[in-house]
């Protein structure tokens, strides 16, 4: 390998896709990054470093990419991981948080019975924006009597300011546009 | 620990949902298993011990439950994951396949230059039913000349006779039902 950082060699698999979803968005493909076994050691290694696993129940990923980065650091950590999914995804019973989108609004879900008060969690996802999905999963999580220890990110589009809407929590980006 | 096998750990794990996602149907809620971290180690480990990584390429994994299985392998394996998803949800330039559902079609896409011809791979999920999804997806990654040389689940519901969907390609499964 070469002296380069994880987070530099991560942020050079990264790939620019203009117009996506739509026009004039610059989607972040991490796609080279999930088809690098290579990278994705480094990253659960990088990424769960800011975390003591004795000081972590569970992991909590956001679908669909969060269950990639989820699974990673639940595998690097010892610890399971929880999900987070769009409305009617998840069996049996569940609790619902719906939040404003640009247009319209959606609803995440989790299972009843999957978070207890006290609990100690990590929320992870690959890649904070405004921060609106991981706002409502973490009041989401929170209303379950779970306390959220930090959250993290593969990329945080730093210009969009999306920390501002997580409060205070601790908040963890591999890299930073 | 005790000296059930894998397997049997993780079937205990697994939760009957009844009439999910509509009636008549027992879902295999496999969330508990993702929710401990030991099961997913013991997952990992039992899941990839069919293959030699020194003669696989790549997994490939199918949205979104097949993406823990997917990761969980990766990690093990120490190869990268190639994402098959819904239509619409990957950038870039994008190769489609259609296939019938019991009522309409559903439409699975996979990135133009993910794989490549003599590509090694192996297709995950998390559960084999009829087959059909898997079968739709086996096609699209052959479509690009990449080879598959084993098809792997958590989940078999044998009564369903999945596998027949999946022609001669060797298919494990961890749970058999």
């Amino acid at each position: 390998m070469t002296d380069l950082t994880t987070a530099e060699r991560i942020r050079g698999l990264i790939r620019d896709v203009p117009d996506f979803p739509k026009p004039g968005i610059v989607f972040k493909d991490l796609c080279p990054v999930w088809g690098s076994g290579d990278a994705m050691a480094e990253l659960a290694v990088a990424m769960s470093a800011p975390y003591d696993p004795a000081g972590v129940h569970a992991l909590v990923g956001i679908e669909s990419r969060g269950f990639l980065v989820g699974t990673a650091m639940s595998m690097k950590m010892g610890k399971g991981l929880v999900l987070v999914r769009k409305k009617g995804k998840l069996p049996g019973t569940v609790v619902s948080r719906s939040y404003d989108l640009e247009y319209g609004q959606d609803t995440l879900e989790v299972q009843a019975n999957a978070l207890r008060p006290g609990m100690k969690v990590v929320m992870v996802d690959d890649l904070l924006a405004t921060g609106g999905t991981m706002k409502a999963a973490m009041a989401l999580v929170e209303s379950q009597g779970a306390e959220i220890i930090g959250v993290s990110f593969v990329v945080e589009l730093g210009f969009l300011e999306g920390r501002k809407a997580l409060g205070d929590t601790t908040c963890y980006s591999l890299v930073r546009y």
